[in-house]
């Protein structure tokens, strides 16, 4: 299939590179150009701007955050600018608003729009081991999904209206940070309380907290691995604030997520820009004088 | 094996008929006698009081709070009252501080305390599917090692000293509340957006929150099935203040917990003391008039 | 004094009638025309759109959020497209960031912006009872004072950067509010235990909380008096909005903050959009089951 | 009139001179009996135990925590176990229970209890400006008055319920501690945005926060004066727990407590047990790297 693919960084472009392996050919677009070269030495061509991707079957986007999406979509050579029935398929964790208002500009072009957020740090990406949260008519992920089977382990369809899949997305990662600062808490009790945190981790992960992402997480904040980032703190912020934004369009409060936006805002004050957002575990002892 | 067996509640009465059914001989002891009716119906004899389960090979103690588990040990007619050596295996979720109180007192006398809080609910005793979290000697917790294999499905060692165990069976309490706090926000800010609460749980319980306590949470919450109490919400706040008073003590700041307990505390306040401890969803959803 | 008066809301309307009955020539506008019509009664020329204030002496903007202020200066008929050396006295609880670059365009066009925000509700307003936090350039404050002695009892010149004095504005709400929490939790743990708000609130602000604004909010409390709003809770809300955006800028955690944005957020929807800020108190009333 | 006085600390010591110097004939006792020794030497006479001091026309007592007051009431050689019909004021911080406790035991031996805690740190006790929150029977108020004239610069009486009086001590620590925090948050983001802390102050304890706890902790806090303690961290601890079980047996949600707890904590864990309560601020300057 002919696929347009925007956005190379840590996740598209191992994403891109699985695409391609599998036979595809990639016409790709970064804003800084020099990401692209992997990806043409693997096949890939050379967009010259994201617009010149719409006439592809299909264009896949995954970008950092709401200003660069919205750049993609509607900026001056933004896929919707040659009006072009184009099947845009959006993986960035963007806010739902934005999204909705893509879909509809899309269609209105006689297009359409697949939201694809994925849960899975870069290792994930380049195993193809993603998982996908996809939301659209059912016609159009029926075609993504021979692609999505490519790039990641399993697809979540969640319904029709796109911008829930980035709802879910949202949820997802503010449930993930709010298991990181319990463990973060409950690692520190026992470390003051005189009981080893490694004892606590095989306790709790061989018993309740089968997820993997409690192992994962716990072996970081045993390490106190914070750098180099998987996921950066400023990212992790980005998407509280997210939350933050749909929290307060819909009037719903959440009492967690105002002790998350405190303690990764701490961590970067205190730790760099560049830590991982699991450093809010460093903040949680350096609070308790346990560091 | 003779066996004293003191607290017939929800969990300790299954427990004990494991026990009587694998043939060991029981002595059981509870403070309101009638629930000593039908284990003795199973073949287990009643104790006149806690002193005289003291004199088995082995004494099982199940109980609510730090005031009964005080009261058999060192009460008038308790278990240290004979000054025979007894190896005396605590399974209630009690305070670390009177653990170790009590390991030591046994110890004066020649006898033992292991302690062996569990993480399940009533059914999981039932079905012997418990998870034993053990501390003490290891000459006395290969001693036990066979009856936990008759009670549950997995016993974790974590080290010497009994109160560890009590440490780490609060922390996962605490971890299990946050759990299903940050589900309940999760769930509430989905529904007040649009997507359907169903939708939201099956796509994180199959990707990334694959462990069964969100499954089992997740469905409570959708159903809002908050009575009868599984776990009742008083039982609930005990545990979260057993914590509170570990942080003070150790001077350990958990901003989280905070949270917790108002949430409890607003459960009961406005559904009751016998609702289960789940139902600070029910608080989080009348927050943002969502219910 | 020829003045241009831009924005005649709730708080607008009685300064700017202030300033004419002082003697002063008003040119005056606001977004909804007939707003104009009592100022007009009483002596004011309406301008045709913002631009056209432009030319006066002094211009004066009071406005509710950082859009319709943006939208003044620099709008298609803003303040600035006349690049006219305009004297810009802003008086809108409005972002730091926002006055800072408005300063600066007024600066490149020869004239000046000097902040200042108040404090007081409507009928301090009228009363000539604010007190005006001003920043700017110590000759434009000179000109100003004369103007500033009409509405307000007071004025604290805080610096010559225009932005601080919006920072403090945020910081006084932000500590309004939270005096207004703390008050609320005080007075529902009193009524929760057999004591009455009244006594309470009698007994604190006799001794320790002599400053009124807890007179007044405990009055408002006690009498659960939140509609009509003195100072409506979306309002608020875009505050707390505002000193939550410096938090993020600035990477600073205030823990408080969160609280009061919850309830807030809770307040607006259990109560509706009309009510008073204040009704954070009726959340944690209804939280403790206590209303 | 003669008068028994029990507990010389930092508060005790001043207030039983202030009642000697008025004319008063004083029996003390202290737990540790060289901080009798300038009592002495001001005229006072000492007792052999607190029980020793019951046989005079009135006993105040001042003491550190509940259990210090509990001894003093229901000890071996407390004030209750010669069964005379003693007149007892209680000025302690401690909780509403046991002095409701206290009082029903006090009336079933013939004689009465009046609560009356106060506010004022030692400096106020020495210049003898304390404000009286006093409850009990009329009768016995009016016996007090005279005596809380010399020691106090106002009475508030608050009802016939000792008990009222600790509450609203505990709710007036909790609403003080509440205002450091939100001003310790306040400065931290204005030093952060490049505003100095002074003009924030200064700003707003001319205009609205007038009280004086605003302008004295605000100086504390600028000053970043946290030793030696005025009023120790561990005390503040300690009144916030009587708040929390208050909070837990009524049922109230108090989100700032858990936040000041924390914070508390913090200030203990990483400066020591001898700062003032007011080191919370270096805990949220800590959190934003603004220390």
């Amino acid at each position: 299939m002919k696929i347009g693919f925007i956005g190379l960084g840590q996740m598209g472009a191992p994403i891109a590179l699985n695409l391609i392996q599998a036979g595809h050919e990639l016409k790709v677009w970064n804003r800084s150009s020099e990401k692209t070269i992997p990806l043409i030495a693997a096949g890939a061509q050379a967009a010259k701007d994201p617009q010149d991707c719409a006439s592809q079957d299909i264009v896949f986007s995954i970008l950092s955050d709401d200003q660069a999406a919205e750049n993609i979509a509607f900026g001056p050579s933004g896929l919707l600018k040659n009006h072009h029935p184009t099947l845009h398929v959006t993986m960035s964790t963007i806010s739902p608003a934005l999204v909705d208002c893509m879909a509809a500009a899309h269609r209105s072009q006689g297009g359409d729009l697949v939201s694809a957020p994925v849960f899975g740090r870069p290792l994930a990406a380049q195993a193809a081991k993603l998982f996908i949260i996809a939301a659209g008519t059912e016609k159009s992920l029926d075609l993504c999904e021979p692609l999505f089977n490519i790039i990641g382990q399993r697809t979540i369809r969640v319904g029709a209206a796109p911008q829930a899949a980035n709802l879910i997305k949202l949820c997802g990662n503010f449930m993930i940070m709010s298991a990181v600062e319990s463990l973060a808490e409950a690692m520190t009790l026992a470390k003051k309380s005189g009981v080893d945190k490694k004892t606590l981790l095989h306790a709790l992960t061989s018993t309740i907290f089968t997820a993997p992402l409690y192992e994962t997480y716990g072996q970081i904040l045993i390490e106190q691995k914070f750098k180099p980032a998987g996921f950066a703190a400023p990212l992790g912020l980005k998407d509280m604030k997210l939350v933050s934004q749909v929290a307060e369009t819909s009037r719903t409060p959440m009492p967690f997520l105002g002790i998350l936006r405190d303690h990764i805002l701490s961590a970067i004050a205190q730790e760099g820009e560049d830590v991982d957002w699991s450093a809010i575990a460093q903040v949680v002892e350096k609070d308790a004088a346990a560091h």
